[in-house]
């Protein structure tokens, strides 16, 4: 298993990546590609022992974070992402790990390595906390204006990936709505709660869920429309942070709850690093020929360690061979979309 | 000012909606009116000093909250909320509250009050903390695959609401999306936030605010499709319940972590406090001829009464009025929208 990751990709680059790669090499079964301006990345490897799975390759540009990705893509054929892509679409790679312009990763990755079979659109997924480990929710924000084929391609993605990556057995999965009935939400959304109850749809669909259950309900997997599942993700962390700032506005109003605050310091810390996207490694990029993962643009060391484990967890569980076979399967529901669409049309 | 309230509406009726009038109404300039079957009201007021501008009304039949909003209105034409309607459209009182059934409350409000002028929808507006007072919400989940021209009926609504009820000076209003930028989006947002931007379009919009910035953003009103309205509400309401258990969990793992919890009590009291839906006192439905408050089935005392007290603030402020002149005043921008509407159609 080779594992590539873009070296310049990030706020923190190259800095974070280059130290990211050095902790995961010992943990990853093969070898960890650091892509990137190959002195520069020498340099920062130079007076740390070297792991023996780990090596570089060269790639002499740079695409900023804030670049349109499309032309950044065009003026720069040699750019770090760039090349990482392109290790996975030459089977020098089985994985793509950047925290860089994701507009441009995946760009590159759907022009590159191409949609698996004949997927429409691939999705992000991300890793939630629950009570009892993390969930997947997807899209996450790559897909605007969903038909229900599209969240029916989701709910099989994400319960291929959770199954054969995170180790869940019938990975339960659920539509995200406003309300727990069948008929309840948009068009879109009822029409495709009809097709994932459909017997020949190959997943275990539970139904509906709604926003309050986003974290502790019994749920492995969340499939949304890009619109809301972005909304939904980016509330969650909105309101995390502005209950924790509270808490720490509120706690510094007396001596008795400041003391307080310092002794259930451990505890409000476990509760932070359950929350902490740090510790659940980025987004997937679920149906392209290969597995990407696109990490956040502020992540530290232990950030892209984590990408990098979660790749190699991808790559060890098939999860492109069976994301392949399962879309292949799900063609043969399309007739009942096919009519679900007429319906709504 | 009279407000009417049904006192027969939630699963903690009557003995709440009593209490609650019995709270609110010393606060009110005006009279608070208890719909429902008068002896069983009269025997809960018994025992207390009775405040002169509390009045009781017989309404002999009860609306459970689960039952089909359609057929119950229908079978029971005395039923507390249908009485409590009827008082608002006959000119009898100037405000509904109920924590009843909110479907039927909703078909009520529209068939019997009707919709502002040639408004095509009302709008569910929520309150929502923020670090300097609430802000609005709108639409918090009663309309489903709304048009550009819709999310501009509810953006003014929402700001004559904040301007006239909560005192804003030039209400900030945005529109909820998944980037700043006005191209980012589904096909819908990208439209209203065109509409939206028109100089003729009579209010003060700041752009789009993401999921993030919920709670934190510096804003007034929040305008959103009901669905992911309803989506962000509700993963709001569950991320900080999650939060506040885990915390629970974690502090209760330890002596010194349990005693931290104790000391902090006060603090964690007054951010729950915050979060907590009975200060804000319900939903509005707006846009509809009258001023309804849809409170949460589960509401106690001081709900009723902040309920009560909310509908005061939007009587006195001539919310109603304000929102009559501003949904006229909009049409003038409609011909912009017809545009709009052919481009995304």
């Amino acid at each position: 298993m080779v594992i590539a990751v873009d070296a310049m990709g990030g706020d923190l680059a190259p800095e974070a990546a280059v130290a990211g790669a050095l902790l995961a090499a010992p943990q990853v079964q093969g070898t960890v590609i650091l892509v990137g301006p190959a002195e520069r990345i020498e340099t920062l490897l130079r007076g740390h022992p070297r792991p023996a799975n780990l090596r570089v390759v060269d790639a002499p540009q740079i695409i900023g974070m804030d670049e349109d990705a499309g032309r950044a893509v065009k003026a720069k054929p040699d750019s770090s992402l760039a090349v990482t892509v392109n290790l996975v679409r030459d089977g020098e790679a089985q994985a793509a790990v950047s925290a860089g312009n994701s507009g441009a990763f995946m760009f590159l990755a759907q022009v590159r390595l191409r949609t698996l079979g004949d997927l429409a659109r691939p999705a992000i997924a991300v890793s939630l906390p629950g009570p009892q480990g993390a969930r997947i929710l997807l899209d996450a924000g790559a897909n605007m204006d969903c038909r229900p084929r599209h969240l029916a391609e989701f709910a099989l993605m994400g319960s291929i990936y959770a199954e054969h990556a995170l180790g869940r057995e019938h990975p339960r999965v659920a539509l995200l709505s406003i309300g727990e009935e069948s008929c309840k939400g948009d068009e879109v959304t009822r029409a495709a709660h009809e097709l994932l109850k459909l017997p020949s749809t190959p997943i275990n669909f539970i139904g509906n869920i709604e926003g309050t259950e986003i974290l502790s309900g019994d749920v492995d997997v969340i499939v949304a429309d890009g619109f809301a599942g972005n909304v939904a993700l980016k509330t969650a962390e909105g309101v995390s942070h502005f209950l924790l700032q509270q808490m720490r506005v509120e706690a510094g109003r007396s001596w008795r709850t400041r003391l307080g605050a310092w002794l259930l310091h451990p505890a409000l810390h476990e509760v932070k690093r359950k929350l902490d996207s740090e510790d659940y490694g980025g987004a997937l990029l679920l149906g392209v020929n290969g597995i990407c993962i696109v990490g956040h643009g502020r992540s530290n060391d232990r950030a892209i360690c984590n990408a990098i484990l979660v790749a190699q967890r991808a790559v060890a569980g098939g999860v492109r061979e069976r994301l392949a076979e399962g879309l292949q399967r799900l063609a043969t529901v399309d007739r009942g979309e096919d009519k679900l669409n007429t319906q709504t049309a």
